[in-house]
């Protein structure tokens, strides 16, 4: 015989857990295109808890990329196992069964990988269906983060049905490594984060004017001679594999960008006569410019050099630079000069530098990848109907270019409102959660060429001492605009909460995220 | 027999070399007052460098200060030294010898203290002469940055005189503890750091509005209610006194902020009728505003609080705070109201404000300590003559606000143009180097009040995920400005490579300082 007080305090107890409950459970970041949950909660036992293949799975024990996931999956989920006995959890087994239609185990992802996935839990068993693994991977990460502990710290996750698939094909995240170098670590926890919110593609922006630390197998003096230290500043191919291996696992493709003609200073100090020699009056100044697109020389060693870097990274996409071209070095050199007037140039410089691009569009076509530009190499020459993807970098009307693109039936990637590497106020996530990448007028068509997004840390002001504080969580606000449906998504004050959670759950998985605003998480990154 | 050009090349390596080692060997940050160098260089072998007590010295062995300090700083000055012997180098002994006057090893480092030293580098040995140990921490810290290694790892220093002593006495940097929490190791690291700059005073802005952290002996409930966590989110007795150790060891005065009579919400939930509840109309809303000034209940618990406070941090400052406080509440409270009209303050809620402060500054009076003031207590009371320090925060003409304050006889301490919380660009570590704090009208006397002035790292955006990065370097612009003599550290310019050597210095022991702009580390941080 309860009191009446004494009842209704009980009651409103109860209300207040299952309320707390259904909202844990909510914590999917990025949002899932489908998913609907009821108050009904299951235990897990961290020592009852399997992976297993389906019986009718494309992809069984020994698939490579599910078998690592597995084991990733179960310490993501249960941080703090140590393989002691719980004795207050229930004695019943849970099973997460994964059934692929089409193995892909020992592939990379690329373009056309199927990253859908449907994932259904219920009393004692999550059932994870999907194409690929890449979509399985996409799987056990929504799982994972339904999975929650009470105050007890028991495990618990609710009846779940989860129907899901990217918005965006190509979901981006740029690391440039020539500005500061990132040692191994840095990339490799930054992989791993990205798997976190969704990410798969690494634009690994390797070399560029301060550094050049891409350690060539045919042509070592760029290294040696233009990377920071020879020695200690520089990604060796058993590096560079480790990078591809360890995206390959988390569903990540890596696409690198050897820019050119323009941000290569660093590629003149291992190169002779690569670069153009700027004179000042009749005499070379002894400084020098872009790249000298007027020598075979130099389409010899640029065919070499793609030639190697596309036998080393397995993705179809080469991204090939072609931005900010400074025209004043070239427009001095005497050849340079003679060699427009050949070529009927005139003094349109922009003439020049296309006729570059489509040279090395046409090598890096000849070795069948697709080439990736930055936006100036359209700008130059909208007509040309080169096949490459465009990348929009550039600030203003980013929305008006990529309907000129479109138009031109060039596919997109939307790079211009995802800068992170310049420190706003923290709180400017929004900004970065508020953009809109379909928002131009254009046919269907033209929608389906933008086929995704990059969030951009560029280097000059972060290396590994300031990386993740500032990629994470705004590159997460970024990844939920390329993955989920953005009707669903378009609140900043309904986001604001389930973004501080999910920046809890990445501290608790080792991410140093910076936070959101005042508050607290569970488990505070100790600062060590 | 040289040929001419190869003889040439020796001669330019050579010099290279001797102004390589130059510069170098002026890497000390903060610049000291005198240093004069040379380019005689004596080698350091790890297993003969010892650290001793001149014979006529006031501290000898024993002195837990320098004791501790000997074995630190040899730590700092070989960072992979371990234990083996190095055939390449010199098996000459190195002896560092300090003579310290008058020893304060047991003592705790205040406003008093003397932290002049002289530092003579010569063959074989150095010579450290202080007045106190808290001056020969600051020489050992110089020495430590003056040793540098060559291509070939080998150790050496340079023939050097070093005369040395703080412009201002008061050189802090505030943590905030209650926007979010910050970790043991978070804040033991920030003073190791601390130390490296040369700061002195650990500003503790404990307790805020968002939680009380701070466990108290008397009244637990102010921690166990108004903390983020009553276990897991608190600073326990034993927590504070490790801090207030390791503070000391480093020559870092600890003091506390228990800011009042905004600022408190926190200490509302542990403490009943302490805060001023709000009406709306004739009835309270139930929402809670600035402590009640009114109550003698209010000051009977203050003076509890504060008598436990000054017992358990023993430096002579306590920080009361009074800022931002809204008298919305205050207006809206009819006993308040009643209380105004008897104490003829009329409506002008800045009479009640200083009456509060007036009383607190005069229990903190009574307890034998000084009490720091945000400049607010300043502003509505000008010709109050309370003794006092104040801190000036608030942006626009800060330097007008010192000239009335120093004309008023107080003392002064310089926070607002060192507000580090916000990201602004990274590369804005010049405008707090470029801070001329005495750039106002006034008399020597007035200058004189200056004490210093104080960086602070405000907690809205801040927890341990990203405080170092957004510390270091920065925080170093500011300690430079109030150590070093102003007229030659005026020139951002030649500070630059001076502080990105400083930032790879902080990289090498562990402290996470962000880059400056583009640019490498001998020792980069791994990123893990």
């Amino acid at each position: 015989v309860f009191p009446s007080s004494a009842f209704s305090f009980f009651c409103q107890t109860l209300l207040l857990r299952v309320f707390h409950e259904v909202e844990q459970a909510y914590a999917v970041w990025p949002m899932p295109q489908q998913m609907s949950q009821s108050t009904d909660r299951y235990p897990i036992n961290p020592q009852l808890l399997a992976f297993s293949y389906a019986r009718d799975s494309a992809a069984q024990s020994g698939c490579s990329v599910l078998d690592a996931a597995f084991e990733r999956y179960f310490n993501l989920i249960f941080p703090d196992f140590v393989g002691l006995s719980n004795i207050w959890s229930e004695p019943k087994p849970f099973t997460v069964s994964v059934k692929v239609k089409n193995g892909e185990c020992d592939g990379f992802p690329d373009e056309g990988s199927n990253e859908s996935y449907n994932l259904s839990v219920s009393a004692g068993q999550a059932v994870l269906k999907a194409e690929s693994v890449w979509g399985a991977l996409r799987g056990l990460e929504s799982f994972s983060q339904l999975v929650y502990q009470d105050d007890y710290n028991l495990y618990f996750v609710n009846k779940t049905e989860i129907e899901d698939f990217p918005r965006f094909q190509f979901r981006g995240l740029l690391l440039d490594t020539s500005r500061h170098y990132l040692p191994m670590p840095a990339i490799l926890k930054t992989l791993d984060a990205m798997a976190y919110s969704k990410f798969n593609v690494f634009h690994w922006h390797i070399v560029d004017d301060p550094s050049f630390p891409y350690q060539s197998r045919n042509y070592p003096d760029l290294s040696s001679k233009g990377a920071f230290h020879p020695m200690t500043h520089i990604y060796t191919q058993s590096d560079v594999k480790r990078v591809i291996y360890h995206a390959r696992l988390r569903g990540i493709r890596v696409v690198p960008e050897f820019d050119s003609p323009g941000h290569t200073q660093s590629w003149g100090k291992g190169q002779p006569d690569l670069l153009t020699s700027c004179y000042k009056g009749k005499v070379p100044s002894g400084t020098f410019g872009p790249v000298n697109p007027t020598l075979s020389s130099t389409y010899q060693f640029l065919n070499g050099l793609f030639k190697e870097v596309t036998s080393v990274f397995p993705d179809s996409y080469l991204h090939l630079g072609g931005d900010e071209v400074d025209f004043t070095c070239w427009r001095s050199n005497p050849n340079v000069q003679a060699f427009m007037a050949k070529m009927g140039f005139g003094s349109d410089y922009t003439k020049l530098e296309s006729y570059y691009m489509e040279n090395i569009v046409n090598i890096t076509a000849a070795l069948n990848k697709t080439s990736i530009v930055w936006q100036d190499v359209f700008d130059y020459r909208e007509r040309h109907r080169a096949h490459y993807v465009v990348e929009v970098w550039k600030g203003g009307c980013y929305l008006c270019e990529m309907r000129r693109m479109t138009k031109a039936g060039l596919k997109v990637i939307l790079a211009a409102p995802f800068y992170l590497d310049l420190p706003g106020p923290t709180h400017n996530w929004a900004r970065y959660y508020n953009v809109r990448p379909l928002a131009f007028k254009g046919t269907e068509q033209q929608k389906k060429l933008v086929i995704g997004g990059e969030v951009c840390m560029w280097g000059e002001y972060v290396d590994a001492t300031n990386l993740t504080p500032r990629l994470w969580p705004r590159a997460s606000a970024a990844a939920e605009r390329l993955w989920s449906d953005e009707e669903k998504t378009s609140s900043v004050d309904k986001a604001f909460p389930r973004l501080e959670d999910f920046r809890c759950t990445l501290i608790r998985r080792g991410i140093q995220a910076e936070p959101l605003f005042v508050g607290h998480c569970k488990h505070e990154y100790s600062g060590l």
